[in-house]
């Protein structure tokens, strides 16, 4: 961290603990920069960068102001979607979004694209690089169709963080994450199952149930603790479930960790009703806290879960490399990578296993830990001091997204196209239901460095939701 | 093509045109090389060759003489599969023939690699080295979903070669051959439909049907000229048959080549009954003459055929680059694209787009073609000379593929798990079969420039059949 933001972050804790109360007079840069031993244009920066956050406010020539206290947001409730199995639906707006992503003049906060610009990942590309000019004949050939061996024990250790001693012969390569919950649902499911999801919850996913005419039931969850297990329950007594699928750790949309009591109490139930757990842990290495939360697969001994997981969230998409767990369902699995792709690409398997075993990879994680954290509390400052009250905001623990919930008759449908025109992409709440709820709500992806433009255009969405509630309010 | 390499061809051809006979003592060493001009140690190589390929056999101290005349094996016969649909198995044969291409000293006759050795492929790897040194931003992140524009476009312009005139929009992108054939059956159809395939067919397509719970329709299949139209006809009126998929080009596992009246006529029969043809072109580009045959999409106007390919057999399969056209299931193949595996991975398409771009590709296509050429004319000598009589042999018009058809008896599974203790590998017959048919029959791989080691191998797999037959013939 640089002094200056060192300073700001110092400054920031003041006034959030009500040192500096709202309205009050800040110290004066000379006053500050004597007290603290830094230059007087580190002070500078620092005021800067808390009236970028919108913490404090500059008066003409009497200095800095604490910004009038806003309460913090209060948190989306705990969701409340349709109790029974339903087909999913809403692939076009996932389409328009997902085509959206390639504008270059748009501000992309809608995708689900990582930040990319860390100068952590540069050795992946030199790693590749080595690897195509000593190993060219390696590249060429069909692959093993579990994966390279080579990235098969990298995955391993890494799997070891998150709780689970496994071997080489436990992993899957996969093309992404996508491909490996793919593989778990025809693995596990047949046309006409039922599957409960979180809800809201990640698009991907519902496409997949959807894709292979596998019904969704869609489960309350609540922003800061996960799925409803009593709502799951009485679901599993109501409903012939055969799997659920959920991202425990650091969830899309709403960015929490599920308690590890909670894990384990998901899992008791899951052997209870005979079900299996597909766990998307595909943000579970970016959780701000450090170690990385546990993963449930590492409570589960008997090949009920079965993990997913990718590169795509922690280096780049743009590889296609993720892994399967399979556990119980290896054969199924492997016949069903098979059909699907065959096997996955060697070079960039090779490269990532290089980047992991050099050491990158940590450092890497390290840093983009760091940044997504920072990144989090200033969107937070801002849709603190630049939307209207009544909008409710997730409080995520890791990762790069997070949930808004607007007043029940707003349209985030309205208001993501009436964003889009102005170069500003937000991914509406419907998509993450499959019976189309959440229309009043919204994600926003945090990954990209807190800059001027991400200021401007929060400043646009509050604004357009404060107009859509004014124009409510005055019908 | 070497001097020895012409001259061996030249005496090759008049041994085959009768104009040497069975028997007949070959001019000398020294005669040849003043008639042709070449030196004495040309000749000699020459002379080593067709020794090598059992054209001809050395007396000591009389010189050459062509070897005993064997007869051109016969073709195999019309094939009889069963005439209903029938759910496929066999996975376990599959797996163990795919595990056992990673073993290093396994003489690998039975798998789908293509030579990998050919000069004419480094500048593919080149071309990614240059891409990740100069545009190392464009590869991080998702892909547009029906892949990079810059390879689209440079598969338009292949698509030229088979008679299409596609435009980018035209094309999506996948993870090789097998997941546009994935994609493609996903699209067009249900769990329960009816699928018709020549017979025998490439066991993955099987796999991948049963894979989704679609019913198999084995179609009797010429070795010669193809799915035979007439069973194919009496097919579609007893059966509600939604799609039929085949390799028209250069066929897995025959090498025909279909005739363009032929290819014609089933585009029609497939109007007539209104199902989808999915057509597998992926040794398309293979074929022995030039130019390169026209495929059954170029005679569609009506969005009725789905062409899938990719880079695998012509490249390298480690790259997992294939392509699909769509017709008019567009819409549907990018949402099975997208839940299957979200997008490709970039750095592979980049480099392979560099590569066609560059001329490199139709440069190694050139090469390949001859090279596969002349890797089957040694194996077919050598199966003349090394094979007991009544073995049946396919005789490919591309690609390099062929398939054997054994007196009924024999049973090929036990003949290659015999060949396998003796690092020989084939491919059994019954994988080609959704039913287990072609017990009697076995599929070789021609593609590595043959030489002593295969010539071995060959001898065994000859000695391995004249023991089983002799067995047979005295029980
Ligand atoms: C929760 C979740 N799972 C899976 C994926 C797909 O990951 P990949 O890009 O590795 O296929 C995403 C990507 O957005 C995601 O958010
Ligand atoms: C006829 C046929 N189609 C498709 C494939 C799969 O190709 P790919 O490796 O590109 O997935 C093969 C590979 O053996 C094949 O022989």
């Amino acid at each position: 961290m640089t002094r200056y933001e060192h300073l700001a972050r110092l400054l920031a804790e003041r006034i959030e603990q009500g040192l500096y109360q709202s309205g009050e007079r800040l110290p004066s840069v000379r006053s500050l920069s004597s007290e603290h031993g830094v230059s007087i244009s580190t002070v500078q920066q620092a005021y800067n960068h808390l009236e970028d956050r919108g913490l404090i406010q500059p008066r003409p020539r009497s200095g800095y102001f604490v910004a009038p206290r806003r309460a913090q947001p209060p948190l989306p409730r705990l969701t409340q979607p349709v109790q029974r199995p339903v087909e999913v639906t809403h692939w076009d707006a996932i389409r328009e979004l997902l085509d959206a992503r390639h504008s270059p003049e748009m501000i992309a906060l809608g995708g689900g694209t990582p930040d990319l610009t860390q100068p952590t990942i540069r050795p992946l590309w030199r790693e590749m690089q080595r690897i195509i000019q000593h190993e060219e004949t390696c590249l060429s050939g069909y692959d093993d169709m579990a994966g390279t061996l080579a990235l098969r024990q990298q995955v391993a250790r890494l799997m070891l963080d998150g709780g689970s001693a496994l071997t080489t012969d436990d992993i899957v390569i996969t093309s992404g994450c996508q491909e490996a919950i793919s593989v778990a649902v025809r693995a596990i499911c047949q046309p006409g199952d039922v599957v409960a999801v979180e809800s809201p919850s990640f698009h991907g996913t519902m496409q997949i149930l959807r894709g292979y005419g596998v019904k969704v039931l869609e489960v309350p969850t609540d922003s800061q603790s996960g799925i409803s297990l009593e709502a799951l329950e009485m679901a599993l007594e109501q409903w012939p479930v055969k799997a659920v699928i959920l991202v425990a750790s650091c969830n899309n949309p709403q960015g929490f960790i599920m308690p590890p009591a909670r894990k384990q109490a998901l899992l008791s139930l899951a052997r209870r009703f005979d079900i299996a757990i597909i766990e998307d842990d595909v943000y579970g290495e970016l959780a701000f806290s450090y170690p990385r939360p546990e993963t449930i697969k590492s409570l589960d001994h008997e090949g009920r879960v079965v993990l997913c997981s990718s590169f795509s969230k922690t280096l780049a998409p743009g590889l296609r490399v993720g892994w399967i767990v399979p556990g119980r369902w290896r054969d199924r699995v492997l016949h069903m990578k098979y059909i699907g792709t065959g096997s996955t690409a060697v070079v960039t398997q090779l490269a990532v296993a290089a980047f992991i075993r050099n050491g990158h990879y940590h450092r890497h994680l390290r840093r983009l830990r760091q940044h997504y954290q920072r990144n989090y509390e200033d969107f937070r400052c801002r849709i603190r001091s630049d939307f209207p009250c009544g909008v409710c905001v997730s409080r995520p623990q890791g990762g790069f997204l997070m949930w808004l919930e607007l007043p029940e008759s707003l349209d985030s449908v309205c208001i993501s196209r009436e964003l889009r025109a102005q170069q500003v992409q937000i991914a509406p709440g419907t998509i993450f239901s499959a019976s189309g709820k959440y229309r009043n709500c919204l994600r926003l992806n945090y990954a990209s460095a807190f800059n001027e433009q991400t200021a401007r255009a929060l400043r646009l969405i509050g604004n357009v939701i404060a107009h859509h509630l004014a124009a409510q309010a005055g019908a």
